[in-house]
């Protein structure tokens, strides 16, 4: 049995770990080079996409800005979970905010902008302030804009009309409420090919300069995580989902509002490598594959930490009780998640001692403040 | 970072998945065929023994019966963990039983057989029934014979000197005393660069035909697990030591005597895969390149069950609550070790439940006593 990934990315190489002992191998294709590789050590089969998509007995995928032939030609095979649609609706905000509002899942009240005026119809409408995003391509923060109030109107259309004439032509732009949250939440679950959906507890996520930061898990609040899975239930069932999907919420008081979800496994899902019996690589794999799911129950409370702009792993993690360090490889880039760490702990109190070690230097103010915040809680 | 191990079957191929997360890459040299490749996607590095010893930051093995030249080539490197000669005392049970004696740790009492005459001096001084055992190249019960009774002395010396004479020059036969035996359990730990012990829980287990079919862990008895540990720390710190070495035990009432030992990671140290906060394989990797020791602890009760002699994992596996499956990719055989299951549970009856579906059909009588046996206990 063999499992096709689109990226090859981290997310691809985890997958890759977990399958392993499962008796399936995993290769990836890395959509800059065309090349489909082995998400571990890099070794190059020598196929392009097509040889890929024959030879694979499963094909998935570990992201969801896929260009569209590639995507194509995956759904063509038959053997894409997923699949195509599934993965265009998590890359584009248009299809994520119409599917929501169909399924009746509550999320942020929402404006597409195509010009000036959308933009004054849409501080009517919505109010300030607002929350601009791409629809397409926005990623750990990154086409993003706020417009506090309506002086800014005449500026932030020159900055947005300059974005969409430099993009791609099917790019568009969405205004969205912004939300006084009191925290943000995320599910990961996995529906199977039976229909059945299985979720993991859910998870408090924090975030610096729009990238994640941290996530602690499980949270314990049975009311939220009721809401979260009857979400992942609504929205993976309309889709006819299988595999893992993370959905992230705001949570205002004792209610919960979709931020956005992803068609794949989730960095704020990494805390189940430790924190719970099945990890949701192997969770997504089984699924896709048509394995039975098995139990995600967590193990402990885990704290899952990123490591960002660092070119290895600091020895205090090595020397931490409880720190279990992921590095993924790559090239080291400033703001580039360069791997994670998973701190399984009864009291969390260590992840203070991890964090004040400046693991994330680029954001350490932002991390130290989050993890005050929740030890305070 | 990369390690060298000498060996490129399971052992290896587990190292490899646990390492990927610390940053950690494995090679591994393949003593047969001569080349160096990954032991998970098997791709040709193009290098020979002494390229892949040049290229490895340190080097390691993951079995005991390595060619003396192997060993030797290793050794001079400077890099080798645990060294030449711990593998030597794994490999040959006539050192393993000298060192024993040395550092005062109870082991069944022995004799080399060298003659028709060695055979009835060792019937005098330590009793019927015996067994014998080849000094070198003996696992899985390959190279062992039984000795009831007088009269078939005669007998077994012309098969005793018909396999010396067909063997290598080096080899030589022990006898030893049949330790009339409670339990057979297994201490694995590992001893780090500074000198320091770490031992996990102590594991029962099973043999049917020689080969491990069942571990359990943990085995609850302090007075045990001091004395295993006691007799890990004597053992490592006579040969200095560094990486994870498994001892295994016949326990007669509260007292343990040395079986052998191992000088790796070991068949009864894979529940430590899902029943303890660190894996043996990271462990060991750990103390080889000098990381520091993680979290030993056991997370919940764990049996170890060895799939044997089928080509597939079975359904029931993935159906199973709690069974993790470890595949290992290698071609079927009679009688071979395909992979094996960590089955996680409070109270461990689902594991009758796994091998009444016959997992390993060539000795479901055998598992199905010994699993009988424990949960009765």
């Amino acid at each position: 049995m063999h499992v096709l990934v689109l990226g090859a990315g981290q997310l691809a190489r985890m997958m890759a770990l977990d399958s392993a002992p499962l008796g399936i191998e995993i290769r990836a294709y890395d959509v800059r080079s065309h090349t489909v590789v082995h998400p571990l050590t890099w070794h190059d089969y020598g196929d392009d996409l097509s040889a890929g998509l024959a030879k694979a007995d499963v094909v998935t995928a570990e992201f969801e800005h896929i260009p569209n032939d590639i995507l194509d030609a995956a759904e063509a095979t038959g053997k894409f979970l997923p699949g195509a649609e599934a993965i265009r609706v998590g890359g584009d905000r248009r299809k994520e905010k119409a599917l929501l509002d169909r399924v009746g899942v509550a999320n942020a009240p929402y404006q597409v902008i195509e010009s000036i005026a959308d933009l004054h119809a849409a501080v009517d409408n919505i109010g300030l302030p607002l929350i601009l995003k791409s629809a397409l391509d926005g990623y750990d923060g990154k086409g993003q804009w706020r417009l506090k109030d309506e002086d800014g109107i005449e500026q932030l259309w020159q900055e947005l009309s300059q974005f969409l004439q430099n993009n791609r032509s099917d790019q568009a732009i969405i205004a969205e409420a912004w939300i006084p949250f009191d925290r943000e939440v995320s599910i990961i679950g996995v529906r199977d090919k039976s229909g059945q959906s299985h979720c993991y507890a859910l998870t408090e996520n924090h975030h610096h300069d729009g990238i994640l930061i941290l996530s602690i898990a499980p949270v314990a609040d049975e009311h939220l995580q009721t809401q979260a899975q009857d979400a992942f239930e609504k929205i993976t069932s309309e889709l006819n989902y299988v595999g893992v999907m993370a959905i992230e919420f705001f949570a205002v008081g004792d209610s919960l509002l979709v931020n956005e979800l992803a068609p794949r496994v989730h960095n704020s899902g990494h805390w189940t490598q430790q924190g719970c019996f099945t990890s949701q690589f192997e969770s997504h794999i089984r699924a896709v594959t048509g394995l039975p799911i098995a139990s995600l129950d967590p193990i402990q409370p885990t704290a899952m930490i990123n490591m960002i702009g660092i070119d290895h792993i600091p020895d205090i993690v090595f020397n931490t009780a409880g720190a279990h360090p992921h590095w993924y490889d790559k090239e080291a880039r400033t703001g580039r998640k360069m791997g994670h760490i998973n701190l399984i702990s009864a009291d969390l109190s260590t992840a203070l001692e991890i964090l004040s070690c400046k693991l994330s230097p680029e954001n350490f103010a932002g991390l130290l403040a989050a993890v005050t915040k929740y030890l305070n809680k």
